[in-house]
C-alpha cells in the first residue's frame, strides 16, 4: 500500500521548490486543519499567508537591515519565513517589535505588483545573499522568469499568487515560533532561522485556531505518551524507532485484537511475511526504481541484495500467487499487521506520528474486476464502522488522481487501465457516500489513490491510511483466477489500512481522547485504592476479583496518603478508582469514583464489575 | 537470548576443522537423536562411526582407485565422506556395491595402528590431492604432528579416536544418501561428493534408527507444510524467508495468543521494540564484534550503521532502562513475540527449522540475585506446562559451561561473576528437577546457558529454545534496582524462550504430530460435507452454528462425491467430518467421523459443538 498522503509524507525540499517554492503543496508534519473553521477556499488562504510572509519579512529586514532572506511559503495554517540572522540571535521575545513593525507596515501595501528582471540585475538585488542567488541561478537555467512583486516599499523575488488588498486583508495574524532549519532542509547546508506565524481571514477564525492550537498542544501524544508509559525512544537504538513500554503494547494489541475479530467477520484470512526481502521482488512491482528513495539501503547477503520492506502488497501478491484460485474463493482477503520500514529524514520523525518502523493495519483484496465498486463500499464499510467506535466523527477521502497535465514517467500503465481504476474508484465512492474531494498529480504509481482522512474530537486531521483499487499490479505479477468459464482472468486488487499503522493511530488517539482512553483502550482500566494499611487485605480481595474478570487493575497498596493515590490515578487518567475504606469493608462494598472526578458512590463489587465488562464489551467511548 | 544449541547454530566448517576434524562436535542440522536407543557412550559411538568412515573410504577407494579422499566425521546418528570422484558419477545405485566391498574388507581390519609422518612425507602419501595438502600444511603450520592410522592395508591422514575392534564391531552399517558438498564448505571451492551413511552397536539399533528414519521422512515438515498449506516459499522474497499461508498463521497465532494468556497468568508484560537498530546498542551489549558474524550488514541512515536484530535482549533492557525500578516490582518480566534476524549460509537453510527470519517467544525477568533459583524453578516450570500441553514428553536441558581450558577471549565478565552465574543456575535446575547435562565450551558470550532441548513423539529431538542465567548484562547496561534499604543494587536476568520460534516450533509440531494438529491449532476444525446437492441448505445451517461457536470450518460445497470429499479432508487432516445426508438432515442431526476413520455416529449438532468446545479449552491432544 502506498504510503498515507503527500500532505504527511516526507517532504522532498528540493521538489518543493521546483513546484513553486512560494505556492507549493508542502504540508508539514501534524497539520492542525480546521477546514471547518472558515469558508474561504484553500487557494484564499494560502495566497493570504503568503501575502503576510511578505509582510513578516518586510518588518525583519526594516529590524535587521543586515538579515539574509531566505524563503517563506505558507503552510497548512499558516506560513514561515526562513532568514540568516547572522550573529544576531533572535527569539520569541522579539515577536511583540515583529508584529508591531508588521501592523505599522501594513497600511502602507495597496496591492502586489509583479516586474521582471535578468538574471544579474535580479542577483544585485540580493548583495552577498547566496541563498537567493542559489534559487536565482537554478530558476534561470531551467529558462524562467525572474518574477519580483513589490508592495509599499518592500519587494522580493516570488513567483505570486496574492491577495488583492494587503491593507485590509492582512490584520488577523499572529508569530508563533522559532526554530532552527537548515538551507534546503539538508544537514549540510548552514542553519537558517525559522519564523513560523500564521494569518486568518478574521480574528474569530484566528482566535478559534489559536484556541485549538493550545488544547492540541495539551494534548500532545508525545508528552503524554511517555507520562503515561505508553512508548519511550532511545537514543542508543535510534531516532524514530519507538520502544513500545508495556501499558502502550496493551493498546495496541487491543486495537489488532480487534481488527483480527472484525476482519475474521468479514471475511479476512491473517498471513504473516517476512520484513526483508530480495530486491528481485521490488523490482517486479515497480518500487524499485520509483519508489526507492523511500526505502533504506540494501543488506548484503551472500552477494544478493535484500531491502527492509517498505509495503506488504508485494508479499500478499506472492501468497496469491502460490496456488491456483477459483472464482468461487473470490474476493480473496488477505490481511497482516504488518511491519514497514520507509525512510524519514532525521529533521522529519516526529513522536509516534512521523517515525522510520511502523506495523500497519495492511489488507489486500483480490477479486474479479466487474466486484470492485461492492467490494469497495464494504471497505469503506468497515472505515466507517472503526471510526464510529472510536468517536471520529468526520473522516474523508482524498482522492488522488494522475495529473493529466504532468503524465511523468512515475505513473506505470496505460491509460485505459488508469481510466477503468478510476472509474471503478468512483464508482465505489459513490455507492458508499463517503465524502471525498479530488486531488490531481497525487496518485500512487500504479494507481488512483484515496488518502483516508480522520479528524480528531479537537478537529485536528491526519492522513491514517489509504484505500486504492489497483489494476496495474495483477499484471506485473501474473494474478489470475479463473473464471465462471473455465478461463483465466486478470484479478483486480483493493489496498485498504483503515487502522493505519499502530504508530500514527495509538499517536492520534492519544491526542484524540487526551490520553483518557475508554475503558476497552485503558492499560489499566481500574486502580484500586485503601484508604489506610488496615484495608489492604480486603482491597487484596477487590483485586484478585477484578483480574479473575480479566479486568486491567492497578492495587495502590503503597503506605501513601489517600489523597496522593488519588492524584497518581488522575494523572494515569485511569477510568475508575476504586476507594476502600473502613466503612466500604464493612459493608463488602466499594467507593467508586470515575476519571475526571465524577462520584458513582458505594455500590457492590459484582456490579461493578458488570458495568465495566459491558463498556468493554460494547467498547464504550 | 543466545542462538539454540551449537547443534543447531550455523556450523562454521573451520572452526569444526580446528577442532579437530575427525572427532569434532558438529552435529547437522535437523538431527535424529535416539539417545534412548543405544546405552553406548556418545564417545563410543562417535568411534565406531569414525572407524565405518575408514571403512567406507577403504572401499571406494578399492572401486574408484582414482578418488580423491577429502575428509569424513562422525556426525549425530552417523557419518559421512567426502571425496572428488574426477569424471567418475556415482549414485545411490553403487551403495550395493561399496557396502559389499566394506563387508569384504572389514574381517581383515584387526584394529587401528598409528604412526607420524613429517610433513612432506605425508604430503606424498597423497599424490595430486589438494585437499589433503590443504590440511596437512594448516596442520604443520599450527606445529602439530600429523598421525596416520592404519587397519589391514589401509591407512588415513587422522588425529584418532576409534574402536578396538573394527573387525568385530563394524557390522551394523548402512549408506543413506548421495549429496553434493563445497570443499569447506565454501561456493568457491570445489564441488565434492558426499556420502552419508550410518551405524550401530548391533542390528537392533540399526533397524531401529532405520525405522524411525522412514517415519521421519514421511513426516518432514517441508513436504506436509506446503501439502497443508502452511507456508511457503518464493524465490523472489528470498531464501530462509518463510510466507506464511493462512492456515499456518492461524496455528502461529493459536501458539502466540497461548503464550500470551500463560504469560498473563504468571505476570509477564508484554512489550513491541523495533527491527533495526543503531550499531551503538550492539556495542553496549557486546555483540558487536563478539556475535558479528550471525548478523546481517548494516543499513546506512544518514550516516549511522543499522543492524537487524538477532536477539531482543538489548532492547528489552533499554525498556527496563527506561524508568527507575524499586524492588517491590521484581521480578519484572518483559515479554515479547520478537522477530530475529541472523545469518545462515544458503547450504544450511532448512524449511522452517533453519531460516534467517524468525519469531521468538522471547522475554526477560528482572530480578535481585538472590531470587534467581525460586524464579528459574518457576520458569522451568512454565517449560514443563507448555510441553506437556503439546504431548511432548521429554525434555532436558544442555548446560552450556565455559571451557575452562580454552577460556578465549569471547567470554566477558570476570571468573567470580561466571562462578556465581553457573551456580545460581544448578540451583535453579536442581530446584526445578529438570533432566540437564553439561556441555562444556558452548556458554553464551556472557553467561551459562541452558539449551532446552525437545524429543517428538518419534524421538526426534531440537534445540528448542535457551535458558539463560545473566549476571553480566546488568552491568554493561547500567540496570538496577533501589531495594529495601534504599540501595541501588545491580539487577540480575533471567533469559527464556520456552516456545522457541514460531518458525522452530510450528516445523517440529508438524512433525510431532504428522500434521493432524490437535483441534485447538488445526488451522480447519471441521470439515462440513453435504452428500448431495440436496443437503446444502441444511449444510449452511450447520456450517452458520459451527462459526457462531468460533469453530474454523471448511464447507465442501462443490458438486463432487462424497468419497472425493471425505479424501479431501483426511488429506487436509481435519480432525473432525460431518457428514450430511437425506437421514441426517431429516433427523436434523450430523453424522460425526473423526480423524483416521473413526466414526463417532450420529449426533445433534449442539452435542458435537459441545465437545469440539471442550477440547479446544482443554487443549486437548
Amino acid at each position: 500500500m502506498e504510503p498515507p498522503s503527500p500532505s504527511l509524507k516526507n517532504w522532498s525540499w528540493a521538489q518543493a521548490v521546483m513546484l513553486g517554492y512560494f505556492i507549493f503543496p508542502f504540508t508539514p508534519f501534524n497539520p492542525i486543519n480546521p477546514i471547518s473553521m472558515t469558508k474561504q477556499s484553500q487557494e484564499y488562504l494560502d495566497n493570504l499567508r503568503h501575502s503576510c510572509a511578505h509582510l513578516l519579512a518586510a518588518a525583519v529586514m526594516q529590524l535587521w537591515p543586515n538579515a539574509k532572506r531566505a524563503i517563506g511559503p505558507s503552510i497548512e495554517n499558516g506560513f514561515y519565513f526562513d532568514f540568516d540572522f547572522g550573529k544576531d540571535k533572535i527569539s520569541e521575545k522579539d515577536f511583540g517589535r515583529i508584529e508591531k513593525k508588521m501592523r505599522e507596515i501594513a497600511p502602507t501595501w495597496d496591492g502586489f505588483k509583479r516586474h521582471e528582471l535578468p538574471k544579474e540585475a535580479a542577483k544585485k538585488e540580493y548583495p552577498g545573499n547566496p541563498y537567493k542567488h542559489e534559487l536565482i541561478d537554478e530558476f534561470a537555467s531551467k529558462g524562467e522568469k525572474l518574477s519580483f512583486y513589490k508592495s509599499g516599499n518592500y519587494w522580493d523575488l516570488c513567483r505570486g499568487g496574492h491577495i488583492d488588498n494587503p491593507k485590509k486583508e492582512l490584520q488577523h495574524f499572529k508569530l508563533l515560533s522559532v526554530a532552527g532549519a537548515y538551507w534546503r532542509g539538508s544537514e549540510k547546508n548552514p542553519m537558517l532561522t525559522r519564523i513560523y506565524a500564521t494569518c486568518w481571514p478574521s480574528q474569530k477564525e484566528l482566535d478559534d485556531y489559536l484556541k485549538m492550537r493550545e488544547e492540541a498542544e495539551k494534548r500532545d501524544h508525545r508528552i503524554l505518551g511517555e507520562k503515561l508509559g505508553i512508548f519511550t525512544f532511545a537514543e542508543e537504538v535510534g531516532m524514530g524507532l519507538p520502544l513500545w513500554l508495556p501499558k502502550g503494547t496493551i493498546i495496541r494489541e487491543e486495537l489488532e485484537a480487534w481488527a483480527k475479530e472484525t476482519e475474521k467477520q468479514w471475511g479476512y484470512q491473517r498471513v504473516a511475511t517476512p520484513h526483508i526481502t530480495k530486491e528481485e521482488l521490488y523490482k517486479i512491482s515497480g518500487h524499485l526504481p520509483y519508489y526507492a528513495e523511500d526505502m533504506y539501503s540494501p543488506i548484503d547477503i551472500e552477494g544478493a541484495k535484500y531491502y527492509l520492506k517498505p509495503m506488504n502488497c508485494p508479499h500478499h501478491h506472492m501468497i496469491y500467487k502460490s496456488k491456483i484460485h477459483s472464482y468461487r474463493e473470490l474476493p480473496l482477503r488477505l490481511t497482516e499487521y504488518g511491519q514497514l520500514y520507509r525512510f524519514e529524514q532525521s529533521g522529519a520523525l516526529h513522536g509516534l506520528m512521523r517515525v522510520r518502523g511502523f506495523c500497519q493495519n495492511d489488507a489486500h483484496i483480490y477479486l474479479a474486476e466487474k466486484d470492485v465498486p461492492g467490494e469497495f463500499a464494504r471497505v469503506m464499510e468497515m472505515h466507517k464502522y472503526y471510526y464510529d467506535r472510536l468517536g471520529i466523527k468526520n473522516f474523508k477521502i482524498k482522492l488522488g488522481l494522475r495529473d493529466p497535465k504532468n503524465l511523468r514517467k512515475k505513473y506505470h500503465g496505460d491509460d485505459a487501465m488508469w481510466k477503468r481504476a478510476e472509474k471503478l474508484t468512483r464508482e465505489g465512492l459513490e455507492k458508499s457516500k463517503v465524502k471525498f474531494e479530488e486531488d490531481i498529480g497525487s496518485a500512487a504509481h500504479y494507481g488512483p489513490k484515496g488518502d483516508v482522512i480522520i479528524e480528531s474530537v479537537i478537529g485536528k486531521e491526519y492522513a491514517i491510511g489509504t484505500v486504492q483499487v489497483d489494476l496495474y499490479m495483477p499484471s506485473r505479477f501474473g494474478l489470475y483466477f479463473v473464471n465462471e468459464r473455465g478461463e483465466h482472468e486478470q484479478s483486480a486488487i483493493i489496498h485498504r489500512a483503515p487502522l493505519g499503522s499502530h504508530e500514527r493511530m495509538v499517536g492520534f488517539l492519544i491526542e484524540h481522547f487526551a490520553g483518557a482512553f475508554p475503558v476497552w483502550l485503558s492499560p489499566v482500566q481500574v486502580a484500586v485504592l485503601p484508604i489506610s494499611d488496615k484495608q489492604v487485605k480486603y482491597a487484596q480481595k477487590v483485586v484478585d476479583e477484578l483480574v479473575k474478570n480479566n479486568i486491567r487493575v492497578d492495587f495502590y497498596n503503597r503506605p501513601e496518603s489517600i489523597g496522593k493515590k488519588i492524584r497518581e490515578a488522575e494523572i494515569q487518567k485511569i477510568p475508575y478508582m476504586l476507594i476502600i475504606g473502613e466503612k466500604e469493608q464493612r459493608a463488602k462494598s466499594i467507593a467508586v469514583r470515575a476519571r475526571n472526578n465524577k462520584n458513582l458512590g458505594v455500590m457492590k463489587l459484582d456490579r461493578f464489575v458488570d458495568r465495566v465488562l459491558k463498556e468493554i464489551k460494547t467498547k464504550k467511548i
